[in-house]
């Protein structure tokens, strides 16, 4: 986060003005004033952000809307069993959510819906002058990426994609030993989305997760939608989770870019053969070929002559890893083996030593002070924090610690692998959202005073 | 290893010869019978080999070969111990090899010399008839590469590159998995040489591993040579040790090749990180600028449509890995967590489970048979194995387990990887040594009856 002063050194230095809201309107709201959010999407994930909202004294959902009856009951339930007031709840097809947008009285709005509305919603929060969250992937193609990064600036709304995975504890410390120094000058960074989704993108309509092999009209939850993905693309479907912590400690948007990129696809067996498995060979799924290939590897070039490599392996039998790696001039971490390594100060050289008292010793200064907080919250506790961020940026009307050029940044991956294997593994000139800022904007993430 | 019987079928029914010595001269010799083998370099790894080979009854060190007097007074000394006769010993500059191969009485040689004299070293004994083993990296250039395919197919000589990891115990035991459908379809393959080789790439010009800044004249052994390779080439300098067991378990040039290739190259620090640090700014070897990059990343794509990553990242501190992944459509192997998960076998779902009672369990029978033989030998045992697979070729006068072909495509890697570097990240397609005979070739590699 910047402060004020920052902020204004920073516009003036580049003579380009940052996203953000127009300077009258700064810390219009004091401090520990109540933010009034609404929220567009009350499936399962919004409910996970509608149940951390509740909690907190210095909220006030003001408004919901869905498009199912189901999850708009189950969000109702949630809400009167915390005592508070019942918001203005919408429920009237897929625009409905248009009608709370034009709601005065609300400062933000977060948005939990299908990856496909994810940028009209986004641009029509930011037109109607709304602090906007969104869950991950904000823009399908470069195109859309481009929309949400030029509304934004010409709004001054900020955009927060909610990559939770850059406050994961781990990440965190990892992130804050990258900051002193500890792997020296990074040289290669690895991450990546390594989950089973088989249960989640097939279930039996009635249950979220397996019991069956439906998905579309037939399917409960994501697999109502993400499914078809599988289906009509062969890319790194899901890259936020791996790229947000990497982009972040190596300055992505803020003194380095990515330059460029290119995308390998294996052959893709794992969704059939589990339609095959356990609805037979007749299920009418069974006819439906997917694009995706069960393994997508990328590799992404950084400006500062980094490497980094993604991967997406979402189809097999698999344990859940987003296989980080960070590597620099002076040691290496690993998540998957859950070890480290420092030269000079690993007690044997040339061994791996368990990680875990080099992740206590650096914790993060945020998950000391709100780890108490954050326990019981979703995946781990970092969905506490993403949420908070973007409460805090609200009530301090600052821009958003991951802001709309990181949003659309590592959004992008998922088109441009999908142009790059569509080209047999071509490489791409990586966009630079930014026009140009990133050579002036400074890395301020999870920084001394921020949130 | 084929029959003469499928030998003869397989030639016959693709209508190309294989790199095979003339009909008339098969089996040749009984099996037990002793073959007379020359060592083209014994430095610190020819001297290996010579040790492997003195400790058989069934092999004669006929002739050695070096340039320099120390490395020649080892090798004599050693040859002193075992009470074997000493052989012709020839010391007579960088062609002396030349003389060894006028020798008529010489079966096969063993080339262990400088990566630059592999090619010349390999067309020359071939050229002279014998049965030719060298150590990895056969083919600096894709012309080298096909120079020794052009060669072997002419003159009827095996080539056999000493790819030793492809018998490494845990290797052979996945590859045994692999055949027996354990990982179901492979989908997925990683390897790579992830070794801090600092200490053999500076040493102080009389021991061999570390303790001072100096290569090429001024170093020892490897240093001599081998560090040169980063001062001038960004690539991925040694992919054998990954790709062999790879390419085998994918059946790579049988059945499958690989179409084509991306590397992308990280910054370089540590090798002038490690001089500063150890020799000071302002030592002469500070001054140097290296080009490889620390971590070299390449994707391959294979024609049957499995993707493999290799790894190349020697320059940094961290423990020696060579990041094995193999995963199919029934689960995962990887060596950095020493782990596997296989779907229904596994105890728990989703999670890693130790490998060791797998790789015990899968025991390949090679291992089973010539592990007390193996204990002992370098690199954990797999040294033996692969100097007696060449041994037994030569004694059958079959084709060696690991070919022309294999040696090529595998060593084609680093020049292929520089020039995708080269190019800023470009993809490549990959030459087809074989000249479409894979499609016919039949994957024998260490199955019954074979070695």
């Amino acid at each position: 986060m910047i402060s004020r002063r920052d902020f204004i050194k920073a516009t003036s230095l580049t003579g380009i003005g940052l996203t953000i809201i127009p300077s009258g309107v700064l810390f219009s709201k004091e401090k520990d004033e109540v933010v009034r959010i609404g929220l567009i999407g009350v499936g399962l994930r919004g409910q996970n952000h509608l149940d951390l909202l509740l909690r907190r004294a210095d909220v006030e959902v003001v408004a919901i809307c869905d498009v199912q009856q189901r999850m708009m009951d189950m969000s109702k339930d949630m809400i009167k069993k915390s005592g508070k007031a019942m918001p203005q709840v919408i429920l009237d097809g897929p625009y409905g959510y248009r009608k709370m947008l034009e709601n005065k009285d609300i400062d933000a709005v977060i948005i939990s819906t299908p990856w496909e509305w994810h940028t009209i919603m986004c641009l029509d929060a930011m037109n109607a002058g709304k602090y906007t969250a969104c869950e991950v992937m904000t823009g399908a193609t470069i195109e859309e990426c481009w929309q949400l990064v030029h509304t934004s600036e010409r709004t001054g709304m900020p955009l927060m994609m909610l990559e939770n995975v850059c406050y994961r504890r781990d990440v965190m410390a990892v992130m804050n030993m990258v900051r002193q120094n500890v792997f020296g000058e990074l040289i290669h960074l690895q991450g990546g989305y390594q989950h089973d989704l088989r249960e989640v993108k097939f279930n039996d309509g009635v249950k979220p997760y397996g019991g069956g092999v439906e998905f579309g009209e037939k399917g409960f939850s994501e697999a109502q939608w993400r499914t078809q993905y599988s289906v009509m693309r062969d890319a790194d479907l899901y890259p936020t989770h791996g790229i947000g912590p990497i982009a972040m400690m190596t300055n992505i948007n803020r003194g380095n870019i990515f330059t460029h990129l290119t995308s390998y696809s294996s052959k893709s067996r794992g969704l059939h053969n589990y339609i095959v498995k356990n609805g037979g060979e007749d299920h009418p799924n069974a006819k439906v070929k997917f694009k995706l290939g069960d393994v997508v590897t990328t590799m992404i070039k950084c400006k500062n002559e980094e490497t980094i490599l993604l991967q997406h392996d979402t189809n097999l039998p698999r344990p859940y890893s987003l296989g980080f790696r960070v590597q620099g001039t002076n040691g290496i971490w690993m998540d998957v083996n859950k070890s480290i390594y420092i030269e000079g100060r690993s007690k044997e050289a040339h061994r791996w030593e368990d990680a875990q008292a080099w992740l206590d010793k650096y914790d993060h200064p945020l998950w000391k002070a709100h780890a108490a907080k954050a326990t019981g919250a979703g995946h781990g506790g970092m969905d506490w924090f993403v949420v908070n961020a973007f409460v805090e940026s609200v009530k301090r009307k600052t821009n958003t610690p991951q802001d709309v050029y990181d949003a659309v940044t590592w959004s992008a991956i998922t088109p441009l692998s999908e142009t790059s294997i569509q080209q047999g593994g071509e490489t791409l000139a990586f966009p630079d959202f930014t026009s140009g800022k990133w050579m002036y904007r400074k890395n301020d993430f999870a920084k001394d005073g921020t949130y």
